[in-house]
């Protein structure tokens, strides 16, 4: 398809819609904010660029003082790696022989590449994927709350770590973990107690990495972590601000829209569906807010349209053919569905930028 | 990203994951099963593509015997024009001068383009558009009880197909609803209505068109229909099944997915999040059923990740490296979340397909 983007000068009138649109200033904003934040903490800031997914931003991101970048998946790393990142770290148990392969070339090309582990399976694939090739750098995942991947204890953890520097090829080079939102002090409890045994058993810990928007700017409350990780902050969204982490100025990004029919009085229709805007509800009971349209509510989505109910719009009902912009409740799903996103400054295209690791799921 | 794709004769368990695969036996039944039950009441069948987004899907359902096809959107359209289909309703209200003249080029190239319109804002643009170029030929969207566009009633139905008469360059060509489920004695009323009072305008409605995979086959309830359009039934997923339109041996679709962490005893984690199988629930407690587990349920999902609950599973607990098959709760927005689709019969790869429509939001 060869869709007409626009050009750098166009106004955000004209351009085509559905489209994301990221406000250039608030992005940096977003960056730098997180930024002088880690840094005054003395904390390495490793950003997710699962929210983004494009180089460049991740970019803006290392030359702002991030040492490096996270991915979640291989396919995306090899993307980032394509781009000239040169330290990756990819939080994820990678399993089977033809994905392992993979990982091994990554590990050659990359000058810092780490991977998580979270059970003996994944290690000994890993050990026996790596053989005599450059020695691999593992983390071991650990479960402080958020129920899903990590070894349960710490306990469990000391056991991977041994297994780990056990392992020919392996490194062990230290600990993760994705805490729940306010789960500080948990995560610090467990860093400290797995730290304090890795010490007695003579075995280096040098990273201790945490990790979460939602919980950006309570990282100083980890005093062990070496390094914090985090996408969604890079753009925020609805979630971001309900967090406490933002402010309505500062979300960068809006997926642009425009009326497209206005059957009732009270009911609009937006051409942004969860195709756009996906169906990521994060606990609202709608999908997503319309900052000129106070009181409206996008209350349901189809494919291609979503349906705003205007009863308790406290403004004039849009007329049909009118652009409106949307806050998303979550930004980074709303990026995997694009090819390209649309940046601006003041409502003017400054750049148009593909989206690399779109559909990376690999 | 050069994933690595899977060749002709490869066996599933050697296809990396996550990927949705089409059981080909399946799906050439859901085609059959369909067709022969719309020719059987004498309805025309013309499919809607989102569900596959693939021209060489559609083709096999028009050599089965369906008229033509629906799109959504106009950039799909544009995808499946090029592959040579010559028969098209675009189901959209299409706005904007830049949309408008790439819809007049489609018009010249395609013999058979039709368009919705609910709104005297859509025909006008539509006849501006095609000033003294070739007719277009424009149905009116009908909302039937379905809440999303659409006129509301059968005295602005007639009003708008008399304007769309007066408008040159346009023909008005007849009625379309997207009803609701359980909807076909509205639809019914309403097309009688509209079309005893457009004979006694003298207004010819050759195409009325109605719509829905969860109400498929009930069509022959709505006898004033001339044609009706359905996506899903081609696949089928979970809320196909619980819509009575199949059975679990006509899910054509499934994602394939490997368990990556059991972290303990009663949580095993999915790589596919998000991204794979979407946050629709349609209703749904959790994210998809997996057939071999009976019992446990998909509580949550983040972007590359689902977490399992196995705790009234009533099988042994999947070993860290089994793939697993997920029925996915909707099967449309899984195609739009990847590139290439793998095809199999009886677990053998026959083929592996591009999303041609993927992502064609404009």
């Amino acid at each position: 398809m060869d869709f007409p983007w626009p050009k750098t000068g166009t106004p955000l009138n004209d351009v085509l819609t559905p489209v994301p649109v990221i406000d250039e200033d608030r992005l940096t904003g977003n960056i730098t904010r997180a930024q002088d934040y880690m840094t005054r903490h003395g904390l390495a800031f490793r950003p997710h660029i699962k929210t983004h997914k494009i180089p460049q931003v991740a970019r803006q991101q290392t030359d702002a003082g991030a040492i490096g970048i996270n991915c979640q998946k291989l396919s995306e790393a090899e993307v980032f790696a394509d781009a000239g990142f040169d330290d990756i770290l990819i939080t994820y148990n990678i399993l089977g022989a033809a994905r392992l392969a993979r990982l091994v070339a990554l590990n050659d090309r990359v000058t810092t590449l780490r991977v998580v582990a979270d059970s003996a399976e994944t290690v000994a694939g890993l050990s026996a994927a790596v053989g005599q090739g450059k020695p691999l750098a593992v983390l071991v995942e650990c479960d402080t709350g958020a129920g899903r991947c990590g070894v349960q204890s710490v306990a469990q953890a000391i056991a991977l770590a041994r297994h780990i520097t056990a392992s020919s090829g392996l490194v062990f080079d230290g600990l993760l973990t994705y805490p729940p939102v306010g789960g500080a002090a948990a995560v610090e409890a467990f860093l400290q107690a797995a730290m304090a045994q890795l010490a007695a058993l003579g075995i280096p810990c040098p990273v201790r990495s945490s990790g979460g928007s939602p919980d950006l700017f309570s990282a100083h409350l980890v005093p062990s972590a070496t390094e914090h990780r985090a996408g969604t902050y890079v753009y925020n969204d609805r979630s971001m601000v309900r967090a406490g982490e933002c402010g309505p100025d500062d979300l960068a990004m809006n997926v642009l829209t425009t009326v497209v029919s206005c059957p009732t009085p009270t009911r609009a229709v937006l051409d942004a569906g969860s195709k756009a805007l996906t169906s990521d509800l994060l606990g609202f009971k709608d999908y997503g807010i319309i900052p000129s349209l106070p009181g409206a509510r996008i209350v349901s989505l189809s494919e291609e349209h979503a349906v705003v109910d205007l009863t308790a719009c406290t403004v004039p009902a849009p007329a049909i053919g009118t652009q409106l912009r949307v806050v998303p409740n979550h930004t980074c799903v709303v990026t995997n569905l694009f090819d390209r996103i649309v940046f601006h400054r003041d409502g003017v295209v400054t750049r148009v930028l593909p989206v690399a690791a779109r559909g990376a799921v690999w």
